[in-house]
């Protein structure tokens, strides 16, 4: 065979933050390192006892189902949306999707013709730029302030320019855990109107809110509902994305489009999980490990981000959401260090983190596939002792940094 | 917003099988008919109380997990591979993947560039075209003899001509029930490497062979190996379509290509469900249930084969796999029958399936979703009792119809 794989299946970056896990598993049978791993995007603590049971008689569900999923789930999640955010939709309007990814990748296909331009908000979660491109589109990049802060004022021209269709962006965010206010919603809103496109808003961490800080959704604002898409699902507040289910909402015209894409792209989600998934929907118990979680990854952001700013040359924005922390280490570029007889120079967020993994055996995802190459993600769902532990070796390690 | 979804979400059709549905449940609440379903392309019976049991445990596999799928299945399924077909496929060369559509929606993207030619052997499974277009790619249609058998002498002009880069078959073939022959893979690997283009054997029914048939898969013949993709699961020899997991094995260079898209695209199959999926293949019960279903199936389609073919008009070749009968029917074209004080005349396949539904209340489906307007589907895959009274409302109704 002289024929190879397309030029798209080429292109595409593998995942960071999941291909990276190898390489920590490699480092860790060279040195014998035991490496405190902050790269994971999922919760520490898995669903409760009631939801895991659920899916023994979700197992029943062995036929095809309903290609836009589970219509009990569906009525649960209409009103989990009219709780939460605060507007009714009809579980019509709703799909349950192969995870939030399996939601995104077939919406990119609905929204975009082959060639047209997705405006991402920067920061960004890795997945989004490469899943504009697997549908043929063109990812555009919109520049946030110098707090990561969404900055509207700044794109009008720029979704004019590059002809965007569609804007995108996950609020809380990861990385930054910045959460958009209803001011910057409202300015994001007015642009999607006045210039006529769609904008897709990933709300998966809105139950991670820290500070007392409340839920707004871009759904809220009525004038734009038209335009508005909600991606979200139940992986991070259940600590299920291994279940593989999300869900999108939405104008009917493009919920019937996904459905039908669905259809053909792979039937939707797992019957069991969703299955499971009402049950964690609607528990008690689930909901305070919710709680549970929030509160310990609120505490977890306290120590670390105060500990990291404390650091000479770190600064890293204060998260009001999501699990991570997001600094910028672009201070240390040019900076060299010694590990296993070699001189190393760090010059990329991939030098830093290579430089935290070898020297303070702690693992970050370099900042570049978020689109940030002078910052470094970590995730804060973890033990507290990890934080703790993580930052003395940080300590120790940056000790070692040398012109 | 007068902006709409894409032109590719506009031209894609409804997958057939799934929204037949909805058109038997609404002719049922109008009319009151009970009407016998030989419409779905699944089981009528789920898996063993092993498999159902083990999910539970597989719900504990919350967290992410490896892209290309559950490592010990992965291993397993080299195992069936090799008992089955009779080649070693390293679980390196195995991806698991969110159904067979799953993996077939990412090799599309993986194998053709958009504008470039699928050549699908018809008839062909209703998603396979859809699937195409869906990643841009163009289907081109390959036709079988009289008897609905591959044809391939005839097929290097048209690869040449339309400049196909891939062929695409299911065999036993849904909707024929057509087993290849290995004279007749033969010669398609043949077409394959002379070529030197993809191709893709669906071989999900592989464990439904009727008469003493042995199985014989493309990846047997060793020279075409290189060339060769296998897609197959356990949705249909487990009666679990409903839980999404499907699986591709084939070159090393389309599997890792596939597992970097599925990391954006889905991340792969529910993990409870990859996790009970060990437990079927694994499991003498399991093994056992899927032999009762060959059988059960094959009887029927002893019985409504036969008697098919005795109603003057009506041709169905003798299906030697699956679980499906594909009778012509292109003799009634031009035919009348009233119904509800209407007179209806039949001039296609959809309209000799509406004639079963409302005269004999007898649902199949359409032959022309799978490529051959003449002809029309219905599943074996149910109660002996069904598969008896549908030969009666046939026979019945077909008397109603004149010219």
């Amino acid at each position: 065979m002289t024929q190879s794989v397309s030029k798209l299946a080429k292109g595409i970056k593998p995942s960071a933050t999941l291909s990276l896990k190898e390489e920590i598993r490699s480092l860790e049978r060279e040195y014998g390192f035991r490496i405190i791993n902050l790269t994971v995007g999922e919760p520490d603590t898995g669903p409760t006892e009631d939801v895991l049971e659920a899916l023994l008689e979700g197992g029943k569900l062995h036929k095809y189902g309903p290609v836009q999923g589970d219509p009990e789930l569906r009525e649960i999640l209409s009103g989990v949306i009219n709780k939460e955010i605060g507007v009714r939709y009809d579980p019509q309007d709703i799909a349950i999707t192969a995870g939030v990814k399996g939601g995104i990748d077939i919406l990119m296909r609905v929204l975009l013709e082959p060639g047209e331009c997705m405006g991402i908000i920067t920061p960004f979660w890795v997945t989004y730029p490469e899943s504009v491109k697997i549908a043929y589109g063109i990812p555009c990049f919109l520049e946030p302030d110098e707090n990561l802060r969404p900055d509207p004022e700044k794109w009008p021209s720029e979704v004019e320019d590059k002809n965007i269709k569609v804007l995108l962006y996950s609020s809380p965010s990861n990385p930054s855990g910045v959460v958009y206010t209803k001011d910057e919603l409202e300015e994001i809103a007015k642009i999607a109107k006045e210039k006529d496109i769609w904008v897709m808003s990933d709300e998966i961490y809105s139950k991670f809110l820290f500070d007392g800080k409340k839920h707004v959704s871009i759904l809220s604002i009525e004038d734009v509902r038209d335009n508005a898409i909600l991606v979200d699902g139940p992986s991070k507040r259940f600590g299920v994305p291994g279940w593989r289910v999300g869900y999108v909402a939405g104008p009917r015209e493009v919920i019937k489009a996904l459905t039908k894409l669905q259809g053909h792209v792979n039937s939707g989600a797992s019957r069991p999980a969703q299955y499971a998934i009402r049950a964690a929907y609607t528990s008690q118990k689930a909901k305070e490990a919710t709680e549970d979680m929030r509160k310990r990854y609120q505490r977890n952001r306290d120590i670390f981000v105060k500990g990291l700013n404390e650091i000479d040359g770190i600064s890293c924005v204060k998260p009001e959401g999501a699990f991570y922390a997001f600094p910028s280490i672009e201070n240390f570029f040019a900076y060299k260090y010694e590990f296993a007889g070699e001189e190393y120079t760090i010059r990329t967020s991939v030098d830093f983190r290579n430089f935290l993994l070898r020297k303070a055996q702690v693992a970050g995802v370099e900042g570049t596939p978020f689109g940030m190459d002078e910052y470094i993600r970590f995730s804060l769902a973890t033990e507290e002792e990890n934080i703790v532990n993580a930052l003395n070796n940080i300590n120790h390690a940056m000790k070692e940094l040398h012109l």
